[in-house]
């Protein structure tokens, strides 16, 4: 079955089911696809439609589907939601996913709301939420199949049936003691394979991998993917065994650090959500803090350069080249980072073309907002260096211009790559700048023809 | 059990059994440790010593060390090998790591050893390497667990039994009709919750999520990673399964795209193997390729500055400055991306004062031959924009400085960033292309001044 085909047939229908108020219908089509395809499908549609959707099936179906929606989505949907329906898909939601979305909500909604999910849940989450941000314990589920090292095998499988459904991942079985103090492990493939009658002290492994409670998530989801773990197990200070990361939490999160690690590089403080979900003012707060620091930067580059040139006449100019060619090309490669990489991640075949509609929407506005604000800057710094208000002028102009352009071929020129089906990432920063600055030159001198003369 | 501190612990006891060629102790000390920790610890000694210590285990544990090897060493490790050894160790490795390994390796080692391989492993080798490269095909793996519906639960689970030692994962099992036609998959988890009495094809899920086997290789890792899946099944244009690509090749996969990406983002053709591992004289060329195209088209921007410029005396110096700082802030950038992602996937905290010598040399070394090339194809090109030698030869002189300084401060500085337990990534490319820009112009008007006077 191949989803990005499917996908734009299903959602028509979906809709359909939803305004008919034909809830069989709803839940039958929740019963027949994957909960992260259900996910896809009410994602396009309004908050209201996907609740109405939801509320068709028992919690435990929709905490299934709703943690396959992106974080930011989930903090929208509970927005305004009965507390009694919220304190239900809490306790029916992953120990590791609703400890995510708690967090983030406001702590007033999540103090109305606590005292009405079950107290064994309430304790659960409060632990999980008293762990520092980034660390291994605000990461790992609760949720993981532990068993006593005097049962046989065959005891033990027969406790894995019960605890199955309530856990994780029950293919990694971890042996503890009274104190939960963990001596060791046992996949499910290797205990299907031992003779049933066998005790798991016996046949389980010894010398068990873990990590601390307060390690670094990124730490942990590396040692995870090294050794190929599907779970790995967290200890607290006593090596008590206190939680489980699973592999495709890793995988989310060595994800997650990838992403951004290009920002940081690119020069952008990086972005909570995706770059397709940080409001307009977010993502121009977060460019423009560098962009400001780095034109500071550049500011000392032109004092340099008019201590070397300052002599002659023409001098001021020349102090402002690198100037206004590094704004264009810091522009332009930070709007290439977040789109070739919002490319790599969020492009399906089915939505090429409203992406890239929504991409380049987005970076004009941003362009635009950047633009204004560095070359008001630059109006103010400039005039402090120069004889005249033109030549400021000229400098603050041909400041926002060069950022608006470069923010534009930054984001377009990827894009552009991906329709011909080269790789966008061919379109490297230090090449969209190298553009910026032949067009760079031109913009400053023909500004400066029109403005100074 | 904390791996960073346990690993220089073990690796001189680890040498001195090999040294007394104490077979029983290695072979002891491979039984008690995962084989991804065997395998780091046998990466620092010289090669000869990791033979010796694989010749005491079986080929089965010898593969299990061998694929957690990186893949350049697997290369060098089995160059020379007895044709014997090499034959059994490779009917012993999981199908897609062995198909890796030999697809590159020489054809005429792969010549002569495959007839001495199994005939059935044979035939599986040669469909494998049939795959174009990034394709489903070619990471997938043909160890999967496949059965009747037919089969009752408690049938299945047997035959799971029986399957287990020699399949990648037994955690998915796909049901297949007799043309292996993919029907439906269960998990071992919704398996032993069943009904022993039920028939497997009345308890499977149907509309089973799968890839075709020309899918590219990065697209399918993303989507296993959207629905959280252990293993991915491949089909072919008859929806027959012809293989599974699993969660951890998947994590690898993303891990190397997210690399590539970063490579060709910062202008340097992506390398094939880690940055530590590549050659000198290829990782000048990767980079030097690039900086060659982005040298030229700064001497577009030369052109232009020369054309608004030319009328002045002083012109000529003017005319390179976005050369001379562009030509060290790109060298920077590429420094920084390559070290800042070196220093995410392997630095250990054993080895950091070690990983940071090794990269400055490297990077020292590196930057003087991108130096000395960008210097000379400088001298030749300005020759023909300026009217006299020592001009020309002020252009290179500063081109080479300033690429040296770009390597240097573009890798120095991410890792004295991350001594002082700050984010090297914080240290971004255009902040590394500022600090390159103000030291430049020093550079490039002393430089001047010493020359041309």
């Amino acid at each position: 079955m191949e989803l990005s085909y499917l996908g734009p047939l299903l959602r028509p229908d979906l809709a359909e089911l939803i305004a008919e108020e034909d809830s069989d219908g709803v839940a039958a089509f929740f019963e027949s696809l994957h909960p992260a395809v259900v996910a896809e499908l009410l994602q396009e549609l309004p908050a209201e439609n996907v609740w109405s959707a939801l509320a068709t099936v028992p919690p435990e179906d929709q905490a299934e589907v709703f943690t396959f929606f992106p974080l930011w989505l989930q903090e929208d949907l509970v927005e305004g939601l009965d507390r009694g329906v919220l304190s239900r898909l809490i306790e029916a939601m992953p120990s590791d996913d609703r400890a995510d979305l708690l967090s983030r909500l406001d702590r007033k909604l999540v103090d109305g709301v606590l005292p009405l999910v079950k107290k064994a849940e309430r304790a659960d989450i409060r632990r999980l939420l008293s762990y520092p941000e980034d660390s291994a314990g605000a990461v790992m589920s609760t949720e993981y199949a532990s068993l006593s090292p005097d049962l046989s095998v065959a005891e033990a499988i027969a406790r894995l049936r019960l605890l199955a459904p309530s856990r994780e991942t029950i293919y990694y079985v971890y042996v503890v003691d009274e104190d939960r103090r963990l001596l060791g492990f046992i996949s499910l493939r290797d205990l299907i394979l031992e003779d049933p009658a066998a005790r798991l002290g016996d046949v389980m492994n010894r010398g068990v991998i873990s990590v601390r409670v307060s390690d670094g998530r990124e730490e942990v989801a590396r040692d995870l993917t090294r050794y190929d773990f599907i779970a790995m197990p967290v200890v607290d200070d006593q090596n008590r065994l206190v939680g489980i990361v699973t592999y495709d939490d890793a995988a989310d999160i060595l994800e997650e650090e990838a992403t951004e690690d290009a920002q940081r590089q690119a020069a952008v403080a990086p972005l909570e959500d995706g770059y397709l979900e940080t409001p307009l003012l977010e993502l121009a707060w977060k460019r423009g803090v560098w962009l400001v620091i780095l034109l500071f930067a550049a500011f000392l580059t032109a004092g340099v350069l008019k201590m070397y040139e300052g002599g002659e006449s023409g001098g001021w100019m020349v102090m402002f080249i690198p100037l206004v060619l590094a704004s264009g090309g810091n522009a332009g490669s930070q709007s290439a980072t977040l789109v070739i990489r919002t490319l790599a991640i969020e492009d399906t075949t089915g939505r090429a073309q409203a992406l890239a509609g929504r991409i380049t929407r987005k970076e004009i506005t941003v362009g635009a907002v950047l633009g204004v604000s560095l070359a008001g800057l630059s109006l103010a710094v400039a005039s402090a260096l120069v004889d005249s208000t033109s030549k400021a002028a000229t400098v603050a102009l041909t400041v926002f211009l060069v950022v608006v352009l470069g923010t534009v071929l930054g984001a377009l020129l990827p894009i552009g790559f991906r329709r011909l089906g080269v790789d966008p990432a061919l379109m490297s920063n230090p090449l969209i700048a190298a553009l910026v600055d032949v067009l760079g030159v031109v913009i400053y001198y023909q500004t400066a023809i029109a403005i100074v003369g």
